[in-house]
Formats: structure tokens, C-alpha cells, sequence
């Protein structure tokens, strides 16, 4: 079995899917070696929910934790990739079997991940997490939840409701994961929002290591 | 011995001191709980080489490889913090006896980490890598670099010299890390920067820990 980490994360690049209304990301080249200059620099335009990232209770509560305040043992750490076959949204009824405990880093892998990231603009009927799962993982006291598209919530319903049952109850919240090269089962995990001071989230890259029964604590 | 995970980020807001003639960094809310909307959201603009970040090859070598392109390897694992003592900048005088071997990923703690980091502006006269040094880091064969201030070379000398050295030869380099609360000695290092399409660089985000003599590999 393969130990190297595997990137789970979304390239950013000018023009690329963002969640409708949301800031456009524009990547422009500020200074260029091939334009004759001592070297290259880019400036960097996007909004905080971009391709890979986090959510932050801020994002959601008023007066919630902002992201440079998470706890690193939210985001590092043994992780599961949980397969879910329902292809509308994630429902209690299908977590229920799969044994989640206080403590967990959740991610999720749906149809999302093939269907999603290929698709030209916005997708909008999406793997979400239901509302009663949403409950259901807050209540079970998970660390951390994962998604493989650009919002746990759904466009067309539980967008507001499936993220304030998580982030009320403190679970962090990682969006914009390509989990297409990885298979369910027990992992590494490790993801690093950027420090924005006082932000309701933030991009971040997510890279994931398969742990066999006798892995060490990361 | 405390094995939890240290940040060494420094936080990305509004204003803060960059790179003199790179791209200012403004984080600035695109919806807001509190006027009203559904949620929070912002918009961030910033240069590629802000706070704490990494720089590509392809910052200073024409056709170099770019920061999407990174193995991860380069900035997951053991990583050593070295404390230079030089007030103006790292020699290979200091480095000799320190033991430094192919593979390598090292951070030079400096004088920066409790200077320059609480200075109202850019600090000129931080202490920065020689062209020298770079030369014998590169040659030995390190991995990654890592330094507490905006840049590995400096601002009034070996600004460009030093970054060729390095990058020429696949040395990766983190700039703007904050040592102040770390100790020299051996570390467990996570350092990741965004995935940006042909980046010649990215905001990142960096962790260590405290690595014991028993410690297994991360």
C-alpha cells in the first residue's frame, strides 16, 4: 500500500467555478520574468470559499469562531472517507450503519467527485448533506466534515440549515474536495486553511495518506 | 514535552507589511450576518508572496517548475529549526558545524522572528540567507528552506543571487514564518501553500511539533 500523501485539493486558476454570487478569481501576472522583469509575481483575487476550503463557524453564527482561531487538531489527524451512494444528498439513514464516533474527521465521497469537478460551470443538483444528517453528525460530536463539491449544504435546499447544525455545534467544515483518486476507508488527514485574521473561512489545501491498522498518530 | 502542533503562520489581514512593490492585501466583506445578509463572505486580494508563503522555481527561473507542481514531500515531514546568530545574515561559516545533509528541510530562526514581525512597516535590514550560504545549501542537496522573514535573500544585497542559487537547483523556500515561539531542534513540519495554477508561489500555511527521538516518521 502506497504511504504517500495524496493532494485532495482543487487547482485555483483564473475563471474557475466559485459558488453563484460569490466572488469571481482572477490570478493576474503582476510582475513577469517574460516580460523582461527581475522575477514573477501574481496577484491574487478571490473570495474566501474558494475551490478548496474551509468554513468557520464566523461564516454562518454571528460572533462565531473565525478560521485563524481553529483548533489544528481539527484538520490533522486520522481522517475516514466514508462512501455515500445516495445521489441527492447524504441522509442519517445511510451514516447510521457506518459506526461514526465523537471525535471523527468525516469526509465524504459521492457522486460528486467524478461527476462535479469535470462539469463546465456550477453544478447545482450536487451530493449535500441533508439537514438531519447534519443534526446527526453535531449531535455525535464530529470534529470535521468533508465535501466533495463547493457547499456541504444543498443550492436548492438545506443550504443555510445543514451549515448552522454544524457549525452552531462547532464541527469544521471543509468544502471543495476532490476525493475522485481516492477510495473509501481510513486516512491521514491533513488540512490547512490560510491564517485570515478574522475570517469566515478561508482556501486551503487538503492532502490525504492511506494509514494501515498499525499507523502511528500523525 | 508538549507533541502538539505549533502554528507558524502569521495572520493575513488588511494592510499588512508586504514585499515593497507587491501587491497589497485587502480582505474585505462581500456579505455580512451582520448588515442582514444570510452569511458571511469575503473577498481577498493579495500577492502571491504574502505572510507566509512559498516561492517556485518559477518566481525567478524562466520555464521553472510552479508552486501546483510541488511534491508534497518537500514540506511534510522532519524538518530541523537551526538558530543563526549572525545579525546580518546566514554564512556558511555557521552553517558548517551545524550538519547539515542532502534531504535536509531547515528553518533558520533569526533575530527577525522577535523583530521584525512587531515593526510598524517593512524592516530593510532583516537578516537574510548569503548568496554563499544558498550556494552551499544548494549543493549539499537540502529539500526546503525556510526563513522568518518576507524574502530568503536580502533587501539590499543577494536579494536575486540567493533565490537563483536556490531555486536553480530545486530547493524549495517558505518565507515569512514566525519562529518566535520555537525552540531549535529537530520537528515534525507541515508547510502548505495553495495549489494555484502555474503559481509561481502561494500564500501558505505552516505547523510543527516537537519531535522526540522515538518519533515516527510523519
Amino acid at each position: 500500500m502506497t504511504r504517500k500523501w495524496i493532494d485532495v485539493s482543487v487547482p485555483v486558476r483564473t475563471g474557475m467555478t466559485h459558488w453563484p454570487g460569490d466572488p469571481g478569481v482572477r490570478i493576474k501576472r503582476w510582475r513577469d520574468l517574460e516580460s523582461g522583469d527581475i522575477c514573477t509575481v501574481s496577484e491574487l483575487k478571490m473570495g474566501s470559499h474558494t475551490g478548496t476550503h474551509m468554513d468557520a463557524p464566523a461564516h454562518f453564527i454571528r460572533a462565531g469562531r473565525s478560521i485563524d482561531r481553529m483548533d489544528l487538531d481539527a484538520t490533522i489527524g486520522p481522517a475516514r472517507v466514508v462512501r455515500i451512494r445516495d445521489p441527492r444528498c447524504v441522509r442519517p439513514e445511510e451514516l447510521a450503519p457506518v459506526g461514526i464516533r465523537r471525535g471523527d474527521r468525516i469526509l465524504f465521497k459521492t457522486a460528486n467527485s467524478s461527476r462535479c469537478w469535470k462539469a463546465e460551470g456550477f453544478v447545482k443538483d450536487f451530493v449535500y448533506v441533508s439537514r438531519e444528517a447534519a443534526r446527526f453528525l453535531a449531535r455525535t460530536g464530529v470534529r470535521m466534515v468533508g465535501v466533495d463539491y463547493l457547499s456541504v449544504g444543498g443550492y436548492f435546499r438545506d443550504g443555510v440549515e445543514t451549515h448552522r447544525e454544524l457549525l452552531s455545534r462547532g464541527v469544521w467544515i471543509v468544502e471543495g474536495l476532490d476525493l475522485s483518486k481516492v477510495r473509501p476507508g481510513p486516512y491521514d488527514l491533513i488540512c490547512l486553511p490560510l491564517k485570515i485574521l478574522g475570517g469566515d473561512g478561508a482556501p486551503a489545501r487538503a492532502v490525504v495518506r492511506p494509514r494501515g491498522k498499525k499507523s502511528e498518530a500523525i
